[in-house]
């Protein structure tokens, strides 16, 4: 039996079953478009090896190595740096073998899904990661990332991606992005444009941003009009850069519309640095409706992806910073929180707003209700923890009687682990293809729909809501 | 194959399919009871024609309409009458060719399941509706509804509505009520108390709505005891034309029950038009208590549909007003928020209070714990959004296991859009049969007691809840 | 046909019927580890014959009596003790009848489920209780009862029972813990250090408690490091009687970790008897901390049962006083609550606390990836209303993708009904063995797997969790 089910994730009734594969048949080889992810611009421009298996699966993806951590294996030994520079295991095969010590903590999660679907699909093999065949595991993944197949932009044509969104700040000058433009190479690696720093008074170093800010763009930063008008100025930027997106990550949803000499006098106050946390929440506020009016301008989608409690753990950050797995979600509330900027801009038809949520529960009570009403809105896919095989499904089941499937914007893969990108498809385009069989086979849905729908979820609504 | 699968919404598998498919038949034909919902009186008591198809299926329906305004269709190009009377389109068929072309929105949606459903069972269509025969479906409902017995009280009659509860104001004059009751047809339409007009210290014109209230009743509404006499007068008239039951349709689930000095006084607030916002929500929620306790007096089921927010947009309210499709909504609390009033009534036995909630994190985590405790207290139907073949299958799964089927009330169509009544119980009915069986299927429940059951779900628990 | 289906709570799917009931039998008759609870240890202790079928199946159990109560049945009628000592039902025969008259509510809910398996699987009936077999059924039960074998020791030893933990209070003398150890049964029922009373400045009697502390434990509980002491000391003496965890049993999972001289005031303020309500919140907080650093300490395992509503109605009450069935679940948030706890001593790899929940939005939004990124977290299993059929179901489905199967802890049957010990564990059992099953046939994990897992949930990890 090979590592992974040919027929995963479909239903278990015989009759759906073969639609389920018929459908997903019809979709499997599609092109990949991943229209917001993490992975590093840098590979795809130098095109270097990855440099051993346990910083390809392990200590850049704080998804599998948390998991470790929850069950007391000490960050120190799984090689990840400490902030104060202090000695951690160097060996990437000790890491590696630690890792597969603890292999059986990934049963029945979607990180235990992807790290087979690449096991077997990208390296070959045919039998799981156990102890005992770590080092055979080790040798076989060192070995084959030595090829130039396995080089970053030979995977990336491999894996049949159409187009990958990466991620960068404000400030960054996108460099990688340029380079790859430039090279011979034509693969289709476009940037998005991510304001939290120059945006987020709570950010670290938020008043010397803004100064870099001004730099960049030659706009008086120290003034709401310049500051907005730089804005504009890297907005343009960014596009010239592939762009066709912007991205907000704040902690929650709400937003403002404030008139504009209120909205200056708050900026004033976070460019001084003296603002409280409230004034602090109403000034990201206020700019996600700036930014939504700039995207009415220039015609970039804008991604929210709200509710996430940052670096939950004091004792981690403190010891080994952002991004080490102590993201929590909490609860989010979007109905009142969006009303400021849907007042503004959420009936103008050629608008694309995205609205992620960590928060499930918003999924039948606001989300739906919303983006089945304002032309502006539509929902993102399910998101971070929530694209899994349950999760996706609990997306459909909820979301499509309310908003049906045309306010919705594809999938995402959202992931910085480049390895897992096809077989994060593949479990969405399964678990769509299994949505849509049980809607056929329930008589609410005609077969010839559901083939159409099959495509419409995995191509038609990414290219529409990402303007690809 | 037909507009409806004859075995839509069951199960898949066949020996459970076959059981969904017995407990099915066994109250398909059961006449409809229809203890809530928005139906024109007026229909009944003047019994003209339906005007055409767009007026029958579209216009008045937000929940169709609003699917297309979230892509981007005009509300005028739909004919939306407009607050400053500017110009929509005017030509029924021209809406009903916009409509057309938009059919795909409601793939997977319950508006597309009950469409079909009217469009097959009510007019005889065998086709889907499509941009190609937008046309001749046009013609051919257009010409039905000429026919007499497409009048609304022959299709009242051939869909076997054994009761129909409209839902009138306090300060209506019940004429399409009393014409009905003193006609010679023998359809029982009933109206339903909903006060809000004169509860709701934010209504537009609530003081003048007490005003005329007082006239109505001959009370004097300027003083609290008056006030609520009033109530009670007015109570009285409306049972007089058929009413068992009251409706409540407030933001939150707040209840107060303050001593009836301090009633008195925020009365007098309220009265004066210079209460806050929180005095406001105050004097709502004490006069939840007062209904319960005028309940307990005279008899009347008293209903609580509480989380919605109205009028989400600010722009669509001020160009098109009131029930456009843009109420969303929000977390609602209800087991501090019911407290006060529990506490007054909720050991009573001969009352009975109907909970309705927008929030299906509440269903097990507080109604179904509420309602398995309090005498008073019974859940009403999935409601809205919710009414739906995945809204009716969770609200079971969850709500069950804690209250049981006793202390719930059989199913509400709650609708305005008459055609899609026979439908919408269907669509309950299927679900129910299908979850009974799922229960017999898995041990849970025997099969006598499904088929019991299926019946009370149906029938039994309305007429009980409803005092039919 | 007997009462209790033998593939009750399997899937409907032949082959994956086939796999759960292979699962299921693997752990079928393993012994049953009851590591929470609320049996009376008295029983085990003196082990005189349980009463009469009223008192073993209806009055001491309030999740049975409040779904009659829920029905409009008085509390009078079923025997309920009064507070103020009034008269109420004394024949329980009278009692039974009228149970039976209302065995109709328990269909498909969990306490129906349960009934039935005691009545088949501890008394023998092979017909469901009915008004016409009342008589007989209790004069079975009363007969049956008087045997030896009917007594509490045998039926735990019958029963399988490995483990049993009861729960006391922190001012508990522990004597019939003391007089099992000290008999010649082999029965091992431990104690759970639960110190509410001690703890809550809300609680009745708190201040005359914690005078009462001192005298048991000799030390000043006066001051703050007698009081902190004190616990210590007891902590210990309830270890000598089996105790390998305590229980917290709190409004909110709030917690505080406070400057030891801010404890200290606060301290002060609460054995005063003048702290105000947010300050026996905040004190209450804190303690969560200090049981924990304790625990680090002492090795014994935190539990926190956060989030119910106690005694909702007032009138109840007042007249019946506490755990008459109205404990309502209210909403509960995690994240920001556990993060002072969590920043002290989350990461400390020995330390196990578990969680409890009675929201079940926190599942997936908090729980699940708290207890996946911090090594001193786990969840326990669904708890109360949700250790039912569908409640555990959802717990696996939604927390398993996020947390992985080796952060939860097993099940807890957490009753005072001793006779339902067996079926709610083989309910938990089967619906872990189906889930598993799932997981085999989409895909997601390999049979070999499936089986070790179904044995780590019934055994290893409830172990493990309490250290048994």
């Amino acid at each position: 039996m090979p590592l992974t089910d040919p027929d995963r994730l479909f239903p278990y009734d015989d009759a759906l079953r073969g639609l389920a594969r018929a459908l997903y048949s019809s979709i499997q080889t599609l092109p990949i478009l991943s229209p917001h992810g993490h992975c590093d611009p840098q590979w795809f421009a130098q095109n270097k090896r990855f440099p051993n298996p346990a910083e390809l699966f392990v200590t850049p993806d704080h998804y599998v190595f948390r998991m470790l951590v929850s069950q007391g294996v000490s960050m120190d030994d799984l090689g990840i740096p400490r902030i104060d520079g202090g000695p951690v295991e160097q060996d990437p095969r000790k890491i590696w073998q630690l890792f597969a010590k603890h292999i059986h903590l990934f049963h029945g999660t979607p990180s235990g899904l992807w790290l087979n679907h690449s096991f077997e699909h990208v390296f070959g093999f045919l039998e799981p990661l156990t102890v005992e065949n770590a080092d055979d595991y080790y040798d076989h993944i060192d070995t084959t990332l030595a090829m130039d197949e396995f080089r970053p932009r030979a995977m990336f044509d491999r894996f049949k991606i159409d187009c990958l969104a990466t991620t960068e700040g404000a400030l960054d000058d996108l460099r990688w992005h340029k380079q790859i433009i430039q090279s011979d190479w034509s693969g289709r690696v476009i940037t998005t444009y991510r304001p939290d720093a120059v945006v987020d008074p709570e950010f670290e170093g938020f008043v010397d941003n803004l100064a870099r800010f001004g730099e960049l763009t030659g706009e008086n930063t120290a003034t709401w009009d310049g500051y907005l008008t730089a804005h504009r100025v890297r907005r343009a930027f960014f596009r010239d850069h592939g762009a066709t997106a912007t991205d907000h990550g704040h902690p929650t949803a709400r937003t403002e519309d404030l008139p504009q000499d209120e909205a200056a006098a708050l900026f004033a106050k976070a460019i001084s640095g003296r603002c409280t946390l409230a004034e602090a929440d109403a000034f990201r506020g206020q700019m996600l409706t700036e930014m939504a009016r700039m995207s009415v301008e220039d015609g970039m989608t804008m991604q929210i992806h709200a509710g996430s409690s940052r670096n939950h753990s004091a004792r981690v950050f403190a010891s080994h910073g952002r991004d080490k797995g102590f993201d929590i979600p909490r609860r989010c509330d979007f109905v009142d929180a969006l009303k400021p900027m849907l007042d503004a801009v959420g009936m103008e038809p050629d608008l694309t707003i995205l609205l992620f949520t960590l928060d499930e529960t918003t999924y039948g009570r606001e989300l739906a209700p919303l983006a089945g009403a304002y032309p502006a809105l539509k929902l993102g896919p399910a998101w971070w923890f929530f694209d899994s095989a349950e999760g996706i499904k609990r997306y459909r089941q909820i979301t499509t009687e309310t908003c049906g499937f045309y306010n919705t914007a594809g999938f995402n893969d959202d992931t910085r682990a480049f390895c897992s990108i096809p077989a994060r498809h593949d479990v969405s385009r399964r678990v769509d293809a299994s949505y849509l069989a049980e809607l056929v086979a329930s008589g609410r849905l005609t077969e010839d729909d559901a083939f159409d729908l099959a495509k419409v979820l995995t191509t038609d609504l990414v290219k529409s809501a990402y303007k690809l």
